[in-house]
């Protein structure tokens, strides 16, 4: 408990007096005022959470943490269970959409086995902190016991800083993949936002109307046996979340920490968003969101912590891939106040004060 | 007119039958059905205009083209008319939004002298297709003859194949410069969609209520003295248009003929669009809609065509700033068709047909 204490001991509120410095130096570009809408809005966010006037993004981290559930077993998704470690294994070979989309923004994907079921044929490339073989179902107890639910935050952060000290991240989005966690993560947003479990429980995979109202039933009875505490993050996490999600709750911590911006990606992202704020609540400005998931709840929690979707692309994959396109366009944000020309520079004429002719 | 004529004959159909067999190809990925959202529909449309199978878009270019408008001196921006000359050189010097962003996304920027009203330096990075010094005062009679409307339109056409030959391009994004340009776009939006002056109308670079009403008052006066044909799409470029919004339209005409796909970026080059289309309806769904202005009358224009835009950023600086984003997305989608793994390559699980346990 001491890392994660330590760790959300260190995030201080972002330095808002630089946003409007930033827009005016902004507004010394060659362009209309305002003109680049949210891409301006991306810059100034970025200088005010890294403290650096020029900031840049070359380094674009996606941590995707996968972890198996114990509720798979209520027939909650259109997929068995095994999709988990076959995706593992379909994300070391470069094969799954967060791969090909991480390629074409330029961003390193690590992945990371939170708690998959079986255990995997160890390779480099994967990064092992398994906290245990899935999570129990969390309709019939808790999802975790409370250390397993610590223990699994000080994965995410330990795996934070052990990228952030070797290799270095400007940027770090944050995704998932684990069969059955639209469950989970709907009981969380239900749990922290007050919302009734139909308003937040959506479809995932693509389940029909039959499997949705079972899932409906699985996440009220599973909100009804634990009684999680809304204000308690540990005891939310630990009887109804996953261990995918305790990890990336752990990374959105030491991200914080570590000034380096968030870019959240849908659903599940968010509702570990949700937890790691109920830790720190000004740890929300560090947050973007990426984009609109398809998944209903998405909408519900990007409200409740103030955030607008950079996209709505109708996209509702996870593992990160609305993240790493968020990614970019943060990226062309604080390129457009790194590499403009002023009017000055550029020698532009401003606009006239002159009244019409 | 002839060369005008050929191209136009030689724009077909896009092949639609390719829609649901690439639907399918998308659906055998390792992917739940459907849950790339927009990103899976531009990879079809993509296949369907190229008709290439496999598409890559490395060669991304973007066509900013430049004129000067006669309309400038009554008082509809907020920036003198030197502004636009100066552009020009920013453009040329790399220090302008479009060259950021193009430069953020891997896209070359072509720059065009339309008809700029000063004589520009030459550069070997400009394309000198001047028509005129400038268009005409659209609110005292026709922006330019018949006879030069032609010109820009073969212009336009003539850039976008020496560029095909010479270097190749397999996705075109068509953006713009020029002071006061959105008025002839808002006349020419206001006469193809039949829509009143003032729903079509904005503040452009940012113009106070005072040059609003007056902007208005100046597009009515010019639509009821010129009385452009809405079917007609040469009459309307030739009195209501400008010589960059007329070589846009060639660029248009050119991409649909050659197979390549069109990003439109904000309302002066989707004004420009509904030209092109008016010589040739098929030719809309060669255009993708990158982002949705904040320039009023775009979402009519959009809507005209219907088209929805990929993105909503508050953007409104032109020069095909909202076009090079836009190409990204789409170059994304195309790329998860051409890289993802299949299931049978992957050995991941399909969707269940099982019915809950």
């Amino acid at each position: 408990m001491r890392r994660i204490t330590e760790t959300v001991g260190k995030i201080k509120p972002i330095d808002t007096k630089v946003l409007e410095e930033t827009q005016r130096r902004l507004d010394s570009l060659t362009k209309p005022r305002g003109s680049l809408g949210r891409l301006e809005e991306l810059a100034k966010i970025v200088v005010a959470i890294t403290g650096r006037k020029n900031p840049t993004l070359d380094r674009k981290v996606v941590f995707t943490m996968v972890g198996d559930h114990g509720v798979a077993r209520e027939g909650v998704s259109v997929f068995p269970q095994e999709v988990t470690l076959q995706m593992v294994y379909n994300f070391l070979q470069g094969g799954a959409a967060i791969n090909v989309l991480a390629r074409g923004v330029g961003a390193k994907v690590l992945v990371i086995d939170m708690g998959v079921v079986s255990e995997i044929k160890m390779s480099k490339e994967l990064i092992n902190k398994k906290v245990a073989c899935g999570t129990q179902n969390m309709m019939k107890g808790s999802a975790m016991t409370r250390c397993q639910a610590v223990q699994s935050i000080r994965g995410g952060i330990e795996i934070f800083e052990e990228e952030a000290t070797t290799s270095g991240i400007d940027i770090a989005g944050i995704g998932d993949m684990g069969i059955a966690n639209t469950t989970p993560s709907s009981a969380i947003v239900a749990c922290i936002t007050g919302s009734r479990v139909q308003d937040v429980t959506g479809r995932g995979t693509g389940i029909d109307d039959d499997r949705l109202k079972r899932k409906i039933e699985v996440i009220e009875k599973a909100l009804k046996i634990n009684q999680p505490d809304p204000r308690d993050p540990i005891d939310i996490l630990s009887k109804v979340g996953g261990f995918e999600i305790g990890g990336l709750v752990g990374c959105i911590l030491a991200a914080a920490a570590h000034r380096v911006p968030i870019v959240m990606d849908g659903f599940i992202s968010t509702a570990s968003a949700l937890i790691a704020c109920e830790f720190c609540p000004p740890l929300k400005d560090y947050l973007i969101a990426a984009h609109r998931s398809q998944e209903k709840g998405h909408q519900i929690a990007l409200d409740y912590m103030d955030k607008t979707a950079l996209l709505d692309l109708n996209m509702r994959l996870g593992e990160g891939t609305g993240a790493v396109v968020g990614m970019k366009l943060v990226e062309l944000g604080v390129k457009i106040l790194n590499e403009m020309a002023t009017f000055e520079e550029a020698r532009v004429s401003r606009e006239e004060e002159t009244s019409i002719p």
